[in-house]
């Protein structure tokens, strides 16, 4: 099984398990975190840049991994994915190298099955 | 091997690594570990609530297991610990998602020992 | 003016600003921030205690502040609201006694007001 | 002196000091820094939300001002500030909620300060 | 009153007050955080400049501002500790910085008070 | 294969997909990072003690890890990796605690290496 697949694998049987034993409140946070990326005066895909880059900061590699996959998904160049990563990485230092080398991979992987697909 | 043995050998056998190798400080953490949970002005449940919530906000999955493992022991129900988790998830946002997530897996896991263990 | 009117003013103006400005997302942190701590499996008091602790070892003064004021409302006693300090200290370390520092001195004031107030 | 000025004259005598004093690898952090908001594959619009929301989730209030005053420079609307504010603040939780309070406050002075100028 | 004597007074004021109110864990931790700096196989220089840099990274101010008086009195030179702070500039990135320039202030008094005494 | 090799060549494998998408603002992190241990005011050796201290209050496992490989080349004693360790640990608190066993099972791995080729 490759890294993707892992990935999505696990966290949707994760989050079947938290949907199961949640409160009111963790069901709030979950469709809280449904509108928070939607458009509004700014873009979804600005948005999803500030997902992807404020995850990072916190060096958390599957909320990294998650907006990853909406960035390709939304049309950022894999360029553009390393830019804003770069970014995060100057403000974050260089503790957060280990979670980019993490986010590469994935970001090689996903673009590798996108290549695939088209 | 299932997620709470594979968690506990490993925490063991590692704890043995620390103790083998440690100077005065660390023998002293280890040991102020000990006495911060035992009952005071409040008692052990309230503390290792706090233990449990700190350490989930802080995203730290091992320290979250432990006091997992020690709020089922004191009683704790399933939806207390779960409503406890949520206040700590919406103090530290949806960053924490991964770590309940994860956190739910080995909460199931330990209410399913216990009910055989009935 | 003292610390305890210093902190509520400050905040007071600032969440005006906060509501004045606000989208609907963070309207809905606010609203999702008060279904937080009401009685549910767990009593107020207790999430009110991990509302205090998580706060500490996230090193936030002003949500510090705040908690003290719902926990002393609530009727912990001084005791006990230094005793859920000191488990949210071993946590976080000694990077939280500046905070600490802080805390008690806005929780003497705290009590101080409440014993001018009986 | 009104709170853009007292952080701005603050930063500005402060930085001083750094320059004086640091050696040749702050000399670095310091040129780097500069060269990460320029325009690449991503434009400085969005490198600057970048810079701003994840000093926001980080919590560093100096920071968020210093981009707050960047992306009013470069255009965004008032809106749309505070939408990328209130994504960093879903993704970093209500611990970020005081610092959102001062962002608010620094961001309207910022408005009213172009206004007249205007 | 100058910036040294505003910190050192309030630092002593507040931590009367945590010694007033403290349970045996917070008296633990003040004693843990004595032994922690004293000579064993590193020596006590070594230990202070890991105080330092640990607080500078983990971005608190009092405890930069503590590390730095004990780091001049253990004579440190300037550069050094500018250097020291500098590494964990590099590994805690550019978030750092505003914290950096409160500590570069402080470094500067203290050693503009060091020459007077002499 | 053992843990040493484990994290060596993850590492140099992440690293190469690292340098083949990097932005000219990665490309000189990665150089600032090299030109930051080097020795200046301060020698090689204490700045690895602060690169391997700081990024365990940072609770960043790999980096950790590379300066562990780091302060056993240079030289240092186990008991003095392991004392840097333990002032880190009463800075960062408890929470450190599973990193600490983590490193510390790499650091027997590390000394058993080095005493093999001895």
């Amino acid at each position: 099984m490759n890294i993707l697949e892992e990935y999505r694998d696990k966290r949707a049987a994760l989050n079947e398990k938290v949907i199961n034993n949640s409160d009111k409140v963790i069901k709030r946070i979950y469709s809280l975190d449904t509108i928070t990326y939607t458009e509004g005066a700014l873009d979804e895909k600005t948005k999803e840049m500030i997902g992807l880059t404020t995850s990072l900061v916190l060096r958390c590699d599957d909320c990294v991994k998650y907006h990853l996959e909406k960035c390709v998904e939304l049309g950022y160049s894999k360029m553009q994915i390393v830019e804003g990563m770069g970014v995060a990485n100057v403000v974050g230092g260089t503790i957060v190298i280990p979670h980019l080398r993490r986010a590469m991979e994935y970001l090689d992987a996903l673009f590798e099955e996108k290549e695939n697909q088209e």
